[in-house]
């Protein structure tokens, strides 16, 4: 039907007979009965001269047969590809009218996303989709193949499992064999990919679809990939190696430059420099430890757990009265009590409203400590540490946080996570991870302390992050019952809820556990980022909208009564409003 | 914590310090306070002399450090790849202990399928389900690759679809954001990837999950993997070259020989000639028509619509009485009035039940018309064209066909599909395929005629058959409005019905449908049978029983009352047995 891909032909194809088939990009009416069609595929468009009388449209398809030639002299066009020839003596044949497309393909931002998603395959047809969806497939295929190279064996894992207790909400699927009896789709393949270990499989890898129900956002949808891998005789330091080598050969084939190294950093590193777990390390403005310079200090507002500031460099000059004012009503909203600031000088000396509370030695101090220079703005925040550095890391995206498409490509590793989150108001620690992570060596002996002790247990839990994005995280998992019967015992997880939960894993461990290691990222972020967009749904074919629906096919439906029936459902009438 | 996997050591290491991790396979004692133990990972096993006082029991698992030396003279294992050497000068390290195996693993055959699906992941570790697993994901991979060299582009697909009133029964996934409605689960990602046709994907591939709520069987189960591809501006030929490349290519990775071509065969050649549009062309035994030979008999049983047989070579001495009977019997229990039967003897002469009804001409006839030799056994069926070739379609394979792992590889691309498969009731016509398959373009203006006439259109569909199984199926689709309201005519459906049930697949293809062609495979049953294998579970990591459950996690299970009422549902007592 065609013998060459529109965008693909060149000044070497002067002469020869083509037949192009696609969309009717442009036309233009020419001189002498003459019409310019752009034609269009995924390739691009090239321009080809037709009858005036041939009835092509816009987004009509045609198929047009004809001699590639060199443009006129003067009318090449070195924007485009195809810019140096045209197809002329043209034989067209229309394939499918069309109606006029319900928004313009070239301005389609302007359009609310409900009209671009009831008629996705419009917008299917753009460039932008049309290059981030081949980058996405690209991404998957080096993936694989780099995965492949480093022996991973592909698993499918299932989609209709058992509704674990775990994690977000699942998705259910009524039975219809055993009627009243649900399967929960997969938010992640981590049993399955554990059971593989015990399996013997030695090193699992998946590009999986998982689910979750919870509410939308930008950076979330229904349903997501991952790159899900687990290697079994490996570490932390093995695995990490591993998804590096992986994402780098993604970042390779789709830039056509590998990336620097990653840096590692301790996660107590990551939350003192950078105020979080995701550190964005494009760009400075690093968070300084100021609590010792104000041990002592008259100051009743740096009299707390810790102070720590930013400086923001040149910030003197180039922030106003009511930037700052902003910044800190925006820390008040983040959790803080204030924002102290002080404008450095000429002479280095400070300004700011709380200098009179200082001590000289303090004043003098501060500028040094935070590296300060004539016209910088000095930020500090002092509260409990945990405040201190939630904000400033807010604060500090605030100030500096480039454009995603700015920077290059920064990758950190962030190990050593903390094993336990938090305390809850029964004295028992919450796991930041799943409870099968595994305690860093040196700390397991600390599993036997009680309350706040047990905060700092260290795990040996690791996540990747690109340009502050956290892309995946993965663990080492626990393989030895005693050291799961400690954690469990920390977690105040009793034999009984331990065999309910998570048996038959703990099963499956009883015969013949090797050590493992694993971990996931999602895909659809790492593919925003490297296409240049803020929102994953650029990088999805068919996404749903903010409210979980698709106004393509207008899912999610009522069904059948007698589909209920057979499933021993009933649907209940919507609650009173009241 | 290893440096070699235990399969790959060979005489090249001798000398080599190594650390190997694994299972023990076999524990043998041996004299001077020593044992002999197998270490096995998924590349095969080593022989490793440790200490006989190290607890390693059966399926332990280990790291075993020590080095690679020539087994002593007489005592290297030629069937094994690691055979000429051992490990000596042994550490072991335990890295955990295992509870004695649920079945043998190297006998699993003889237990029970629930007990192997109970305790998935020590069946996996076996020599079988090892081999199929790699298999898969070498067939996969190379499909993937041979695709993509293809220009395919992979599109990954929303699982949670809206629920289609086509095809099997659908899952579906209740919506809490949309209470009393529903998401289905894909039983193909059909409509999908001809928007993305519509959408200028120009050529789309995906390995996607799909699931259909039917009952299991052994080449089926709730979920599968299909090859699923769609090229624009494409026809028949194309797609059939682009498949054939695919499967080429895996059948080539896996097997290492490229299979030889495919045969094409129209549906009518491969329903007279093999009795099924699926022919197993491994073995011969065609179907002979015989319905002229028999014009105008005096013998009633052969005054019918049709009348076929089968030249069983050697069968008149090789079948006794009791077989034929017993052939006689099957054939009536699919559908026939009975089988008849001629033996030839030493002069050609046939003796059979039948001949004194048949003139002398037609005696001497129905010999050579089969290719009869003494010593054949001629067996033949009369009775309306589809019931004869149903059942010797059958006995066919009765009579020959092999086992999965003998005869080589047979590829047949079955044509020139009919468009409607039968007639209902209301005289309407049934699709064969789905709805939007093109007819044969010389066919399009027999869409006018009513009933039967209707059985002799000719669609653009085209299966893909593998040694008697239906790999998959495609079809040209119909792109044009025209086209599309005469199937839609001759199928009975209204304006109103096909906007209701089609209509957001027909909204797309008036804003500017390509000509498209696409087709589907089933991955589970192409590794099935590349692996030797007959059942489909032995080729799915994680497979469901026949009943649907999963020993393992016990799936499927209730979900809590507050999860019902997210999800606006309630679960109906079961219904009282009567």
């Amino acid at each position: 039907m065609r013998t060459d891909y529109c965008g693909e032909l060149r000044a070497d194809d002067i002469g020869r007979e083509v037949s192009v088939c696609g969309w009717v990009d442009r036309r233009r009416e020419h001189g002498e009965h003459l019409a310019f069609i752009d034609l269009r595929d995924r390739t691009g468009v090239v321009q080809c001269v037709v009858d005036e009388r041939h009835d092509l449209r816009s987004e009509y398809v045609a198929r047009v047969t004809g001699t590639v030639r060199a443009r006129p002299d003067g009318t090449a066009n070195p924007t485009l590809a195809t810019g140096e020839v045209e197809v002329g003596d043209c034989q067209v044949e229309v394939l499918s009218a069309a109606e006029p497309p319900p928004f313009p393909l070239h301005s389609r931002t302007e359009v609310d996303e409900n009209v671009r998603l009831r008629y996705r395959y419009v917008d299917l047809r753009g460039e932008r989709l049309q290059r981030n969806l081949s980058l996405r497939a690209a991404v998957n295929s080096a993936i694989r193949r780099s995965m492949e190279a480093q022996r991973f064996t592909e698993v499918e894992t299932p989609m209709l499992v058992a509704s674990t207790p775990e994690g977000a909400r699942d998705f259910v699927v009524p039975s219809r064999l055993h009627p009243g009896r649900f399967y929960a789709l997969p938010q992640s393949p981590q049993i399955f990919k554990q059971l593989c270990m015990v399996g013997g499989i030695d090193r699992y890898y998946q590009i999986a679809r998982c689910l979750r129900d919870e509410d939308l956002r930008a950076d979330r949808q229904f349903e997501f990939m991952q790159l899900d891998a687990e290697a079994s005789f490996a570490g932390q330091h093995d695995v990490m190696a591993f998804i590096t080598e992986a994402v780098f050969a993604a970042v390779e084939a789709t830039t056509g430059n590998r990336p620097a190294d990653p840096i590692t950093m301790s996660w107590t590193d990551a939350m003192e420099r950078y105020g979080t777990d995701k550190p964005d390390v494009r760009f400075g403005l690093e968070l300084v430890e100021l609590t010792g310079l104000f041990e002592g200090t008259e100051a009743k507002v740096f009299q707390v757990e810790c102070v720590k500031g930013i400086n923001c460099k040149g910030g003197g000059g180039s922030l106003g009265r009511n930037a700052v004012d902003e910044l800190t009503r925006k820390c008040r909203q983040w959790g803080a009590k204030g924002l102290a600031w002080f404008r450095v000088g000429g002479n280095g000396a400070l300004d700011g409203a709380l200098t009179k509370f200082m001590s000289d030695a303090e004043q003098a101090a501060l500028g040094p400590a935070m590296g300060a220079e004539p016209g910088d703005l000095l930020l500090l925040v002092a509260d409990r540490r945990q405040t201190v550095r939630d904000v400033l890391g807010l604060l500090r995206l605030e100030l500096g946080r480039p454009p995603v498409t700015e920077g290059g490509l920064h990758f950190v590793w962030v190990t050593d996570f903390p094993l336990f989150e938090s305390i809850d108001d029964q004295g028992r620690p919450i796991s930041a991870h799943h409870p099968f992570t595994m305690p860093h060596p040196e700390d397991v002996g600390l599993l036997d302390g009680a309350g706040e002790e047990l905060l700092a247990v260290r795990s040996q839990a690791y996540d990747m992050v690109l340009n502050g994005w956290e892309l995946g995280s993965g663990s080492v998992r626990i393989h030895r019952p005693d050291i799961q019967r400690a954690v469990f015992r920390a977690l105040g997880i009793g034999d009984d809820e331990a065999e309910e939960r998570f048996g038959f894993l703990l099963d499956a461990f009883r015969y013949g556990a090797p050590p493992h290691a694993g971990f996931a990222f999602g895909i659809d972020r790492l593919v925003a980022i490297l296409a240049g967009e803020e929102n994953i749904r650029e990088v999805i074919a068919f996404p749903k909208t903010q409210s979980g629906a698709d106004p393509l096919s207008n899912s999610p439906t009522p069904i059948s009564d007698r589909h209920l029936d057979e499933l021993g459902l009933h649907v209940l009438p919507p609650p009173a409003a009241g």
